[in-house]
């Protein structure tokens, strides 16, 4: 059976337009399924990294700020990623962490929305830190949070909500929400959509401007490959530029930041949510690791992510004795991300043990084997093991317990 | 008479028990006094950050955040400054911009003071990131910003004063402020003392415990060489820590990060002001060039450069001719910082023309020239090159203006 599999996966690679890039990354004999956490390092960035070291800072030092293009990184590389997540330039800059820019982006949201509206909703199945940094904001804003299933938003949005706060594939079960259709939801309400797309950008098509997205915010260390912990955006649409009023406005964002002046004055355009001295090695790490993005359309890779869950999927099925795994991502392509979550009983030994067979995804507790797939550098052989692998680890790692209740 | 000054200089290198540490970094024939603005790289750091690239993330990947240590890095190089800046271990975590760290500092700080104290000082003269940080944490919490020249703010302090925000180095003047004195000062006023100790940490010793400091924020790209846009870190006094209530409660700040639960808990400790996936680059980065401090006293450092900026004001007195530029530098070395600011005119056309000839100082807006010493690279030599060059740039560049008036 397996051989089936197999075969139909060196026809799969084959026949992949993407197959090109794998060679830009560094890999081993692995199947790497974790670059939802952390992406592959792409082989030209120490290179790259050794020039920034040696001569821009040790030769240059201070004159890199100019000489080198230090001080307008932070636009620069927004408008690289810009085109991913379906934005026009001068819309997005990069710098801080993702739950920096959360909050960021919740305030000057809570502030855009005006008087009156006094609740934030925030998706109630996110990412942690999400909650934990709306519920700070709300607590200086005077707003009230309210948690719900992204699926409750649309009607629970009226004239007293402020914003919401969403991620467009969850993280843990890779459900992707509709943005498109939420956002519209929300601005009926007369509210603003805040989207986090940490585990969207760079794996499937975003469409912020097209979709009327107000304030978005996303890390650039998972599907952009840009090192452990490199920094993260934000994202203005156009309308709220000369408004954004951000809670951290430090000296980066100043209309004239050199003046050096007591009086605050906000830059034009996006350049408003920058805050302070960017952390330059991160943030030309990431410049170069955007360059395994020429000439790649995201259409492509959306297209490739889905034909990989798909298949693995199917592989998954064909091996894995039934009952073993349930898998908590959705079927239908328009609710799925590019990961594949399986409950599973004794998860943290199972994947302990992939991990050890080279099969490295991630667990997510208690019991969720979360396994992202990277069209860039990930294909269906990879995809075909993985689930063999897997097979061949619940056979020896008996469920001393049943599958946790979703 | 420049003979003298250059014996002199070559007598005082021979006798600085701190000239074997120059070799240490990346220099070139030029003198570089601009350590205050970006350290020198330490010639050891690009091959430590090539085997983080390649190794660390190239290889290990997702497991370095365990095996190689990357997850603890913000409190373990925050026990390697503690020493530097005279706090104990578990008192500073490194991560964010200085900006961002301010904002967490006011914010907790104001938290902390309690209620009915409404107001808070900010130092006038301040690198303005931080008023305008401060203004911003004000508006959130709805305290009121009193700007005040540091002089004035122990006679200000009051019943109403929840918490002064010092700059310990004013970036500009190069004036060391008073930090035991207007700390015990505030203290006595019910009031809460946060320093910025970005132009003195690495410079002359601070003592944060030892003078009962409540929170202080820093960089760690000056004097101490981190690299362009290196993290900062804040400190936190042990009995903050406890009631410490960060307005950025990232998950990285959690008692149970990986828990990944919907409800905020603290951790323990200064890890509460940790918030989001740490920059990995430059933070590793700052931890490598953080050897240089291998078995050197911060006293010493301080001996060191009272002496450079003692010689350099000399040289300066001696070779400039008179009125040609005025030292806005104090001369009392109890406020006397690492930098030897000098007012001049024409001094935007003098800063570059030094440049040009390899005397590598920078431009404060609108007329001061500023000269940081960094006793770890800088020699009496470069001083008294520094100076001479100094008074042949002015030769060539006439004073067209007056100097400004003070």
């Amino acid at each position: 059976m397996s051989d089936t599999y197999a075969r139909r996966a060196a026809e799969l690679d084959r026949a992949d337009g993407l197959g090109v890039h794998r060679k830009k990354f560094v890999l081993d004999e692995g199947v790497y399924l974790d670059g939802n956490s952390l992406g592959a390092l792409p082989a030209h960035v120490p290179a790259r990294m050794a020039d920034v070291l040696a001569r821009e800072w040790g030769e240059l030092r201070i004159r890199s700020w100019d000489e080198s293009g230090w001080w307008t990184a932070p636009e620069r590389i927004g408008d690289r990623i810009a085109p991913l997540v379906g934005a026009a330039p001068g819309r997005i800059v990069v710098g801080d962490s993702t739950s920096v820019n959360v909050f960021k982006a919740v305030v000057a949201a809570a502030r855009l929305a005006g008087e009156g509206r006094d609740e934030i909703l925030v998706d109630a199945t996110t990412f942690p830190t999400d909650g934990y940094i709306a519920a700070s904001a709300a607590r200086l804003t005077g707003h009230r949070i309210v948690p719900l299933d992204p699926a409750e938003m649309a009607a629970a949005a009226g004239p007293r909500t402020a914003l919401a706060l969403v991620n467009h594939v969850d993280y843990r079960t890779g459900r992707l929400q509709d943005l498109p259709g939420l956002t519209a939801a929300l601005h009926a309400a007369g509210a603003l959509a805040v989207w986090d797309l940490c585990h969207s950008a760079g794996a499937l098509p975003v469409g912020l401007d097209e979709h009327g997205v107000d304030l978005a915010v996303g890390c650039t260390y998972k599907y952009l490959n840009g090192g452990p912990g490199s920094p993260a955006y934000l994202y203005v649409a156009e309308r709220h530029q000369a408004a954004f009023d951000s809670p951290l406005p430090g000296w980066n964002s100043h209309a004239d930041p050199f003046g050096m002046t007591p009086g605050y004055q906000a830059a034009d355009g996006a350049l408003r949510g920058r805050v302070g001295t960017p952390d330059i090695l991160s943030t030309l790490a990431l410049e170069s690791a955007l360059d395994v993005w020429d000439g790649v359309a995201i259409e492509d890779v959306r297209a490739k992510s889905l034909a990989l869950t798909d298949f693995f999927l199917e592989c998954v099925e064909a091996y894995v004795p039934a009952g073993r795994v349930v898998s908590v991502t959705p079927e239908a392509h328009g609710e799925r991300g590019s990961q594949v979550a399986l409950r599973c009983a004794e998860a943290p030994a199972v994947m302990a043990e992939l991990i050890r067979r080279g099969v490295v995804g991630d667990l997510r507790r208690p019991d969720i084997l979360r396994f992202g797939f990277t069209p860039l550098y990930v294909g269906f052989a990879d995809a075909e093991r993985a689930a063999r692998v897997l097979a061949e680890v619940l056979a020896d790692v008996p469920a001393h317990l049943p599958p946790a209740q979703v």
